[in-house]
């Protein structure tokens, strides 16, 4: 099938979230994602989710799309095959990806003497290549203690966020970043080594985002609960008892929820009383418990269905909340019809929902979404295919516990 | 200077967080990044937080190293010259990057006109192009639901993230789709639309990580306060009140905290209790109410340097919760001491700390953190630059209120 980026070959040595995240996206575009791991799995093979039978969800949906090589890479000719591997001739190869520390097989000087134009990314924890995951980060950029109930805040409690949000906007930026030095090389010859430390990429998006400008100027953000910082935008409870939020935050959006519950002329005695400009977005935040009110009132009255006919029919900018059992099961986007999804039968798991990439190029057909490889399932095939190796030398391996 | 992206061109017409920064994390990669804003800014010139004169500390910090120009796009002739920008001959030009919807002057087709190899992404809301921000479509994908307060699961409440987690993801995946279309071109000529909505960023992201996979197999994920799912993590207070997260996800992260807290005998005698093997991370997330009691009582009688140091000297995996103000007064990373970052002096903001791009490329220098431009700063340079146009005609379009 023609896809974005057939033709690149890109081996990946890595565990948990953001470096196979970042493979998984070069191979939902197409490329031939190869993932070394030790034989019996790497660090995050059992991670949870897991199956009743300990088949890790995590692991297969992380690694979906990606060719399996398992080695005993405690054995010196295993990690030589692992080198081979990594810089296996090919125009679009010797592309390496990897959280592991740039050591032995990993070591970017020794695999630079097999593949002079390797590239090589390395996710860090912090840049000195200090442990670090999502959650450690996390807690030191501050945002546990911006999140969660206002009240909190004289109680210090810390929210800790579920999702690993850091993770994930590493693992994009792996791709971003291998994608960028590919391009270099095809431009120059040239390969590098690239690092990428999770600690940076939550740093720089805090300071992106301004919150440390704002810190350094001596402001000390709040917890706001559930508000939208800065505009209008929160979560209500409907008449019948469902929750939905909704975000005004363009002057567009807030005069959708106004007209969508007649509360023009509320909000202008409002704004007069408060001597507040209601169509600034700053002084919606000043305002935002008198308008809460407002808005709290009106979903008292209505049902859910109610609301959220009214507040389509004005283009309003709203959300349901669902669990994610509702998710799945009631949610259209959530489904086959949402062009990403796809039913797959993951072995081991059964047949569930899974996504393919959520970039869709006008250009190439989508790729639907692959299933994970079975640890291990194409060390034959691929050493065959890039090393030569033949039947016969794939057998002493196997006889010598090699693969 | 030699960057990664030096001689790429792209043209910006966006607001708020996801295509800025997908558009800035190419302009910190060397490409020149040409933002295209109504006069008087556009819906995010003023999002908070601002300061004490209403600049717009969120705006400057996503607007970074590019250049700006300003034009009344309600005249056609301001139309016209916006087409003319994004179309503009140069090899490595002709890119788009947008989250308006695409009529008017952003209409592929009618740019096509103009430039056949044209690559236009075009971040959208819901996949049909619906209104959605980062906080309606987190609350669909279920995150609050599970996140904070254990508690919180029998009275039903939500906990909204504060960090727009979802933009952050979709704006590195806007550059992940540029650079891969503009590979696409490098090798066929051929230019496209690639469309990338919010929604589907969130949605492939709960089923990658294996959510959606739980739910469909009938698990209803619940709420864990603070702790890591499915390992061992969570926050403690040491003897003198600071608050530190230690994570055991990994075997070799447990035995550190074992080891730094003297608690392998402790931990042994529990496992044998309860009849679990606490090597195994699905085990230690059984047993976490057990296990994080012998931390804290470990942490209750330690102060917070010596909790520090214990740890570091095992190389444990932890980190310490702080305020964003302790972040940007206390943290050495988060300092010109960090290459990453450099003090800006940002008009109407004064001096404060920038972070460049997390990636660094070892093939290149490190492009320092850049100041965000004045509004249609860029405007006679980049007309002159790209289209040609005299000082003269330059001074015609300001005298019709064009520029």
């Amino acid at each position: 099938m023609n896809a974005i980026l057939s033709g690149m070959r890109v081996v990946e040595a890595a565990a948990f979230v953001a470096a196979p995240l970042g493979g998984m996206t070069l191979a939902q575009m197409g490329a031939d994602v190869i993932r070394i791991d030790p034989l019996g799995g790497g660090l995050d093979h059992k991670r949870w989710p897991v199956t009743h039978d300990d088949v890790s969800l995590f692991w297969c949906g992380l690694n979906k799309s990606k060719r399996s090589v398992a080695l005993d890479l405690g054995k010196p000719e295993a990690r030589e095959i692992a080198m081979d591997l990594i810089t296996a001739p090919g125009e679009d190869a010797g592309i390496l990806l990897t959280n592991f520390p740039p050591r032995g097989w990993l070591d970017h000087d020794k695999l630079r003497e097999r593949r002079q134009d390797l590239i090589q990314l390395t996710v860090q924890g912090d840049r000195h290549g200090g442990s670090a995951v999502d959650y450690t980060i996390n807690s030191r950029v501050g945002i546990p203690y911006i999140t969660g109930d206002e009240g909190g805040a004289a109680t210090q409690e810390a929210v800790n966020h579920v999702l690993p949000a850091w993770d994930l906007v590493t693992g994009q930026m792996a791709a971003v970043g291998l994608l960028a030095a590919e391009r270099h090389r095809l431009k120059t010859g040239q390969g590098q080594h690239v690092k990428l430390p999770l600690e940076d990429v939550a740093l720089a998006a805090v300071s992106h985002l301004g919150l440390i400008a704002e810190a350094q100027l001596g402001h000390q953000r709040e917890r706001h609960g559930n508000e939208l910082f800065g505009a209008f935008g929160r979560d209500f409870k409907t008449a019948d008892g469902e929750r939905l939020i909704v975000v005004g935050l363009t002057l567009k959006q807030w005069q959708a929820i106004c007209e969508a519950m007649g509360l023009h002329e509320a909000v202008k005695a409002l704004g007069e009383r408060l001597g507040l400009n209601l169509d600034l977005e700053g002084h919606r935040f000043q305002a935002r418990k008198e308008l809460a009110a407002l808005v709290d009132a009106w979903m008292s009255r209505h049902s859910f269905a109610q609301a959220s006919e009214a507040l389509t029919k004005q283009g309003a900018c709203w959300g349901k909340y669902q669990t994610l059992t509702q998710l799945v099961t009631q949610d259209e986007a959530c489904s086959t019809a949402n062009p990403m999804f796809r039913m797959i039968n993951q072995p081991g798991v059964g047949p569930h929902l899974a996504a393919g990439l959520p970039l869709n190029f006008s250009g190439m057909d989508r790729l639907p979404a692959g299933i994970a490889p079975a640890l291990g399932q194409h060390t034959g095939e691929v050493l065959s295919e890039l090393l030569g190796i033949t039947q016969a030398q794939y057998g002493g391996l196997r006889a010598r516990g090699i693969v």
